[in-house]
């Protein structure tokens, strides 16, 4: 059932009996999902292994409470952050020592972003650009724009289609989400890449709606910097810290300005002067939670037992396979126009996310109404500048299944049907006006 | 017993008086200590608080697991950095609204110098100098070299007694960590603040080792900026989130390049330009993690539990006489040259440890021998330019009591006595050469 080129399952039967097949489906008794819950909103905050709690709390009571300080060398509390890297890696297509564990995406690509635009006005200082998509993530925006206004640069912001004809000997940066936080739209990493280069930019990837989900090869694709978070596919918990990868040739060059000791080369020499790790330790900075960091372990466990089953590829066969019948399963039992998807139908153009907007349903009052049916998917308000309001729903492929489609697209239909959204007294309740 | 000025305890029987009489005494029950641990580290990682792990359990089983997603509003995690920060308020004499908690303090303290030298930059151009004390936490100059070099301002390095002679009209920002990390010496807070604003300077304090030790009075001393750390007095756990304050007067001035989107004024608008926060929220980036967060509460509940038994001014009291009792004992039943205590004796001038120096003892193999025995200290190694090796010794007054400290002079005149450290079985095991 992992086959996206099978014939989809347009019956519940045939969708439990795609389960019964599914040699992933072991994974999903790794996770303790809630009673009467789709969830469909991993791409916002992953579902929680059932090993955390006790991994947590031996984190707590026995290491902290029962070693203390000690702790730091007897648990190997210092390594975590290089150790979960490593454990990263083969997510990414990377090589375990060129990604590292700490801080937020939203500070990581800081990190990364500063020591790509370093390491250009180094080598081609009358590049004075970084391109990247109007609908990139806020945070992104944000960072570029500080970093932007630091360096004296002009952050260009273009529609995706518009990113190839925008990329030229002006650019410094190609800065990209992967995966459209909104749309789910995926761009191609490896040509984006190959074309930037071509014209001499760098480019930086945020792997927020990547990670976990899509098979990717920052190595092999020959990508510069990287980001991505803990918190979504990875299951690490809300909040988790996220990472960052660096093309080994990059790491020694460019400066990361969040020189805190833990990115110093020798942290425990307290020394007066900053002195980088000549690898990816410096993208590290200060002390990091190490309950935060033992969350995330347990997120990456799921993903070694998946290793055995065919890792990311066949993770990413069944998501295809999964987003797939849920639009098959749409066409066939909700064939009126009231919900268009956004989302790409081609498969190396879409992640593990499915985004509808609506010209005649109050597209918020619809997800209030899923949610209230235990069909939980979340909603992106669109903008002044044209962008629609979404229903966004993620299917993970280590914890969703086939019946959860089925019953999703069930109650999404029903819903649809019943005119609930339009209801005052509903609509009120929900905050809708 | 919390009298500074009464007469210290010179017996087992009068320190246990002493801790009978505590009023504090019973905050000790609050913490999960190990069996037979004397721990005198709380300077570094502070102790388990016993219901941390129950608290964050709930975070995992019942929050993430159960409401997934819908946690971030009907649990509150939204809200926790600037709840956490209102409760550390009282801690730092600052308004509950003008504290937030964030990230690391390494990253805090790029957040705040960065705001201050870009307010300077605006007001005093001229002004082309940061100014702290040699023996700074490193991980404090380390991020002042690189916002110095960013700036191209300098950095002056000088001994704490020159401090006041380098405080001129060149100097932009005044950058000090309270109480010294090595030494346990402290800063005059509000008289250095003076001083600087006497001269047109701005002031950025590191409370890493005062926050949970000694009072504070932020608002009323009129200090500009200030960071601290979750993780030790706090006892927040390992890696704890950090804190930021910065003064209501300063808050929407300045550069905090860290534009992440928990910072925004409407991080939920998803608004494509950076619009900052008017208030302390600015001092936020990206997203943190719950489990951390919420584990830093059930650090600051004890604290709470504190304020009806007199709150920081009884804690400090208890501190001191634990420290001048230690100090007192040493004297009594110690009275050879082996050790050096390098900390001011002078109650205003000293936090909340102490730490010893020696010409005749290898101080590495005594805290090694000190630990094998159950008193947990740590060692500072000296450095190049005659700072020498340090014992150091932390008295947390949440759980450390007067027996604790007969206990541990009795294990160190003990292990001087007994000349341990010069073993060379047991320094071949220690590593000491």
């Amino acid at each position: 059932m992992s086959n996206p080129n099978a014939t989809p399952p347009l019956s519940l039967a045939a969708c439990q009996q795609c389960d019964a097949q599914d040699p992933l489906r072991g994974l999903r008794d790794a996770f303790a999902l809630p009673a009467g819950v789709i969830y469909l909103d991993g791409n916002s905050l992953g579902a929680l292994p059932r090993t955390t709690e006790a991994c947590v709390a031996d984190g707590i009571t026995r290491q902290w409470g029962q070693s203390l300080i000690r702790a730091w060398n007897s648990e190997g509390w210092f390594a975590l952050p290089r150790q979960l890297g490593a454990r990263i890696a083969p997510l990414i297509g990377a090589q375990p020592t060129d990604v590292v564990v700490a801080d937020s995406t939203s500070i990581n690509l800081f990190k990364v972003l500063s020591a790509a635009l370093s390491t250009m006005r180094a080598l081609s200082p009358q590049r004075r650009t970084v391109l990247t998509e109007t609908d990139n993530f806020p945070t992104d925006l944000y960072i570029a724009q500080s970093l932007c206004a630091q360096y004296g640069l002009s952050l260009r912001c273009v529609p995706p289609q518009e990113l190839l004809a925008h990329l030229d000997t002006e650019v410094a940066v190609l800065m990209l989400t992967h995966v459209n936080y909104r749309t789910g739209a995926m761009h191609d990493l490896r040509a984006l890449t190959q074309a930037a280069h071509a014209v001499g930019a760098l480019t930086v990837w945020d792997l927020a709606h990547s990670a976990g989900a899509v098979p990717l090869a920052l190595h092999a694709d020959e990508a510069d910097y990287a980001i991505g978070c803990g918190y979504k596919y990875l299951n690490g918990g809300p909040g988790a810290p996220a990472f960052v990868w660096v093309h080994p040739k990059h790491q020694a060059l460019g400066q990361q300005p969040l020189s805190g000791w833990w990115g110093h080369a020798q942290p425990f020499a307290f020394d007066a002067q900053y002195c980088p790790a000549p690898d990816i330790g410096r993208f590290q900075c200060g002390t990091q939670s190490v309950l935060a960091l033992q969350a995330l372990g347990c997120g990456l466990s799921v993903f070694e037992q998946a290793q055995a089953l065919g890792g990311m590829a066949a993770l990413r066969a069944k998501s295809l396979a999964l987003t797939q019948t849920f639009l098959d399963l749409m066409a066939l039992r909700c064939p009126s126009a009231d919900l268009q998807c956004v989302t790409p139908r081609t498969d190396t153009q879409r992640g593990s996310q499915l985004s509808f907007q609506s010209a005649s349903v109050d597209t918020y009052a619809l997800t209030q109404a899923l949610i209230a049916r235990g069909v939980i998917g979340d909603f992106r308000a669109g903008d002044s500048n044209g962008a629609p309001d979404l229903l966004r729903l993620g299917f993970a492929p280590l914890y969703i299944g086939f019946e959860d489609v089925w019953h999703a697209v069930d109650v999404l239909v029903q819903v649809l049907a019943s005119g609930l959204w339009r209801d005052p007294v509903f609509a009120q309740r929900h905050g809708v006006t």
